[in-house]
């Protein structure tokens, strides 16, 4: 296992492999990857087809602008394309709007993705913990209200919640965002995940663009599949700081694959309704897998698992090539707890008959 | 021309197209691009193949250290591994220089790439510009260190210049160098041109990375046909510095296509040769040509021409389908001067041709 490890090993932080460039090593080594919560279907085929015919206009500098792209978000989305803002990636997201807000103080739930703390450390902001509880299945309620310190001036919010899959009901949600509003506090809310939710439109707090302090974070990196391409995007009923987020970015954030494929992969009307399908029927089989293994499975929403064992899974699974998410270094939890992204059918079946062998 | 506008005309700011997808609109609009000044050869074979043979690992993260590509970039530079980083584009590096040492002024000479003011505004930083003078043939002297004002604590300098194609003297470079040191003002050399010069080594300021104040910026993007791709990385020997500016960038800013173009792009040696050889035969008759039709042309170093003359060639050759770059909203230059860039044997014969009709 020289050639392949996983980065968490490498520095304790990042939800990703050390990625070794050459297909055998990696593929000899770790034949099955349930670390990452990305799309198992894979880039959407229309998109391949294209940045393939592409190929000759990647040298060509990208439209700074992502006009055509912020043209579909906006129909797909029903979102008016001035309230859009494009990234390479929502990680380019999150640091634009922590740079444009100047925080002094952030509330981050905990556990979850690491990338918060990261932009808000990078900008010397004070970062304080709202710890979502095993005892609730780490659903965050409205409790929250009362964990706000004094001199916040930033909240961060993921629903589904990475890594526990759990995802904020609208009604606490509008009760947060009321809240924010009158102590002039911006909410940042991270819907990379939703997508892959039946109930995406009705969850999505998109419906709330005409309050200025509401930050919308979404993604193709998880739904699309796309990680490796860096797209992310921003909706936001405040113009000024979507002004100054824009002021504050590099210029062609955004490359020409990346916009090609965000393009392209919305033409693709299909594919969301397979992948909800597949998350739909895979999830219970493997939550039920699971459970009849003794390992403790917390209810999901999402299309990964939050898991808890007093065996060490990870280990056991990455000496038959098979990588899950190790999840002792997420700030709330410990130990014992996993999380495992639902993969295809095929995949799921290869997991299943693995965990009979080690457990 | 309604369906293609250079980015010029949209906002007056920017070096690029507003890129319209759709190969026909485009190319029955704007048949040759001589605005923009990456390497005509475009991009090099065997990325396009590796690329396409690649892409279905478009869908996996990124290696969060770019450890192939760092290598790759280490072993070709003579640079260690340490002191390199790498970026979404050069103009990510620029944001991330500003970023970490937060200057409160800083000096930009005028004219030349907009993208140092970009990121300095978003920052919030004071700029102040030294005019290169026409009348020297833009060429930077050693008369800029008298004008470096006080209270200034970073410098921002191109080799070659872009719009001008003057290089900085190594002996002149030397001597900024050591007077920003004593003055604690830190010195941004911007060399992502400087790679199509023969005197590449000779020229480069990355012998002096044991400076602590010297941060050096380049890019695939002009050299390796790969504006779209984003691409560029730093050389810096203030390893203190370099990690604040690492903690500042998002995660997994650096793409999958872009860090593989990269390692791929350092394997076909003979492309930098070609691309030398090419410039090398190209230029003089571009630039006698254009001196026929007594239009100025200023000397230059780069793969590009800084023109001057009283007839508004940019619509002469807009009419027949060729983009050049109009240069009055570049700070320091005004109407009547135009950039011109060095394309392909072929390109450049079918631009004479039309230069001929049209003056």
């Amino acid at each position: 296992m020289d050639n392949i490890k996983p980065q968490s090993i490498v520095n304790g932080l990042k939800d990703i492999l050390l990625y070794k460039h050459g297909g055998d090593i990696y593929h000899n080594d770790v034949s099955y990857d349930f670390s990452v919560n990305t799309n198992p279907l894979g880039l959407p085929p229309i998109v391949k087809k294209e940045l393939v015919e592409s190929i000759d206009m990647f040298c060509r500098y990208p439209d700074i602008q992502c006009s055509e792209l912020c043209e579909a978000v906006s129909m797909q989305e029903n979102i008016p394309s001035e309230n859009l803002m494009f990234a390479n990636g929502a990680s380019e997201i999150f640091k634009l709007a922590v740079d444009a807000i100047k925080p002094h103080k952030a509330l981050v739930t905990a556990p979850s993705f690491s990338g918060y703390s990261h932009v808000l450390k990078g900008a010397g902001a004070g970062i304080e913990y709202y710890y979502l509880e095993e005892g609730k299945n780490f659903v965050l309620d409205i409790d929250i209200l009362g964990k706000i310190p004094a001199g916040c001036d930033m909240v961060f919010l993921c629903s589904p919640c990475n890594p526990t899959g759990r995802i904020i009901s609208k009604e606490v949600f509008l009760k947060v965002l009321s809240y924010c509003e009158n102590k002039n506090i911006y909410l940042v809310a991270d819907e990379c995940f939703l997508g892959f939710l039946d109930d995406y439109e009705k969850l999505s707090m998109k419906s709330e663009l005409s309050s200025g302090y509401l930050i919308i974070v979404n993604a193709f990196t998880k739904l699309y599949a796309m990680a490796g391409l860096r797209l992310g995007w921003c909706a936001c009923g405040n113009k000024k700081l979507l002004a100054k987020m824009r002021q504050m970015q590099p210029e062609w954030s955004v490359s020409v694959p990346a916009q090609l494929a965000g393009i392209y992969a919305l033409k693709d009307k299909d594919y969301i309704v397979r992948t909800r399908r597949l998350i739909r029927q895979e999830k219970p089989k493997m939550a039920e897998l699971l459970e009849n293994k003794g390992i403790k499975v917390f209810p999901s929403d999402a299309n990964f698992l939050l898991v808890k064992s007093k065996i060490n899974l990870y280990k056991k699974f990455l000496a038959k090539h098979v990588l899950i998410r190790q999840c002792n270094n997420f700030t709330g939890l410990s130990d014992g707890f996993y999380r495992i992204a639902i993969r295809s059918a095929e995949e799921n079946r290869m997991f299943n008959k693995i965990l009979m062998e080690i457990v």
